[in-house]
């Protein structure tokens, strides 16, 4: 018998999950090629604007696979409707039977978003975080600092918006969840204040420069996820002592990685894969002074782990 | 709001709908260039076997899309459970909204494959079909004699499969239903007394030897729907007056014609396809003496057209 889990019902459990081992395994899973993840599918529309994207996949040797549909239609705001939406599923793979819908309206994205720049940030953060800068006010600037939460004790807080009332909206939230949030006027002042920045903006254009960046910074960045977003100056990514995505074959194609391979200025070799991050401390920061880059385009192994979490959870 | 409906709501709106109508509609609309369909997404299973099938796209100028994730786990039999599943989600285009969970275990995508052969029948079958061939035992063996019925008077039915018992059983269940039926004892029979046969097997080597098949008979061939399956000798489909596929674009890897491909025996300019046979006479059989084949592989614009139409119906 499927069952139906509501999205309400879905945030209810999230909070009692150990989320960050099951996307750690998830991305060491993957590196190890224990994963079955074909080729995501997309659709695209025009008038509005919107994209929709499959993700699918299983874990091998695992009793799931897990379909999860997300979509972005920006103009939704406009209809005080979310901008993203999504639905999870999940099957049992020795028999097709469908296990589980989870109705989450892509909430599950957001969070193993989250997570993963977790992940990222127990592996690759500097010792001691000075100040966290967040470029981006949106649901994954809040998501993200909530789970930076399990894994660093920072509570200084920059943040830098397009939208200044958005950015004084985000501050207001994020100190009453205890973080001391300051809310900044150029992304100059996150880069020469913060040695710990997450960028989350849906931007085409660098939007965080070079030379603003001070030694010893790690950033992660999450809202490049197609071969038209960035960032981040390629020049950044070139010369980050240590570069890191969660899955080498999707930078081939999109995010930030892309668009410094494009512009020349770095191969595959210089490109570390998160699994093996996490798994061999060797690939890990080695000092306080390297410049550390992480770009995550998103995964389906993570989609795989989130939802098999919060349905275990939910079912038993 | 999401909303979710069950098998057994599905099934019994189906015989409500115009089915023959929308899923013609839907050939048309794909031969014409109107339907964004991008590759299907695919799973494989070893232990036990199994195949993982996701369909998905949208009518151009529609306010919908839908994913269809469809199964096939044969062993699943042995544990008394269905061999097929499935499940249907529509979604709004213009928002990407999740507007209905069709939990129809797969029931939709048989429905639609047996309604495709109505319309293949409609303007290829012979004007008088004196006897229907059914090679095959299985679900599509029942369905597409019963969507048949909407297009042809012809009760007369020989059934041939490989387990008799299921080929007594099926003879049994097809009589209830008006038609007289009989079961023969090998596919040459089939071939040296239909006029109109429907193959609807597995079969990875042809079932139906083309030196038993009669002038002027039709032949709709719907079980092989990947590079391996296989029902026709190649020489039918290259002897045969009209030859039809679904999609060009599939028949180039998948089912009948890609096997008469292969063989050097044919080239895209002996295959026509569906939708455009529907929308000019030209295409259709033209004398009683025509040998015209059909190879159906299934096209997500059926999976749109049926899920619209049953969420049409059910949400209003």
């Amino acid at each position: 018998m499927t069952k139906i889990f509501t999205q309400q019902e879905i945030i209810k459990v999230v909070p009692e999950l150990d989320l960050i081992s099951e996307i750690e395994n998830g991305f060491t899973y993957f590196s190890e090629g224990q994963v079955n993840v074909p080729q995501r599918g997309e659709l695209y529309f025009d008038e509005p604007p919107g994209e929709v994207r499959i993700n699918y996949g299983n874990i091998l040797q695992d009793d799931y696979y897990v379909v999860k549909m997300s979509s972005a239609f920006p103009q939704n705001t406009s209809l005080g409707l979310s901008s993203t939406n999504g639905v999870v599923l999940i099957f049992h793979s020795k028999s097709g039977q469908l296990l589980a819908v989870l109705l989450d309206k892509g909430y599950l994205t957001s969070v193993s978003t989250a997570v993963a720049g977790a992940v990222v940030a127990k592996y690759m953060a500097p010792k001691k975080i000075s100040k966290i800068g967040v470029i981006g006010t949106g649901t994954q600037a809040r998501l993200q600092l909530e789970y930076l939460e399990k894994v660093t004790n920072c509570k200084e807080v920059l943040v830098w918006g397009r939208n200044s009332t958005n950015a004084q909206k985000y501050a207001a939230e994020m100190s009453k969840k205890g973080f001391n949030v300051e809310v900044v006027k150029t992304t100059a002042d996150i880069g020469q204040n913060a040695n710990f920045i997450i960028t989350t903006t849906p931007a085409i254009e660098p939007i965080l420069l070079d030379k603003h960046i001070r030694k010893g910074t790690h950033i992660t960045a999450v809202g490049a996820n197609d071969s038209e977003k960035n960032e981040l100056e390629p020049v950044t990514i070139a010369r980050a002592d240590i570069v890191v995505t969660d899955s080498l074959d999707q930078s081939r194609s999109s995010g930030e990685i892309f668009q410094t391979w494009i512009n020349g200025l770095i191969s595959d070799d210089d490109v570390l894969e998160l699994g093996n991050v996490i798994k061999d401390k060797a690939f890990q920061r080695a000092s306080e002074n390297q410049v550390t880059v992480a770009d995550l385009t998103g995964m389906a192994v993570q989609d795989i782990q989130i939802a098999k979490a919060v349905y275990k959870h939910l079912a038993s």
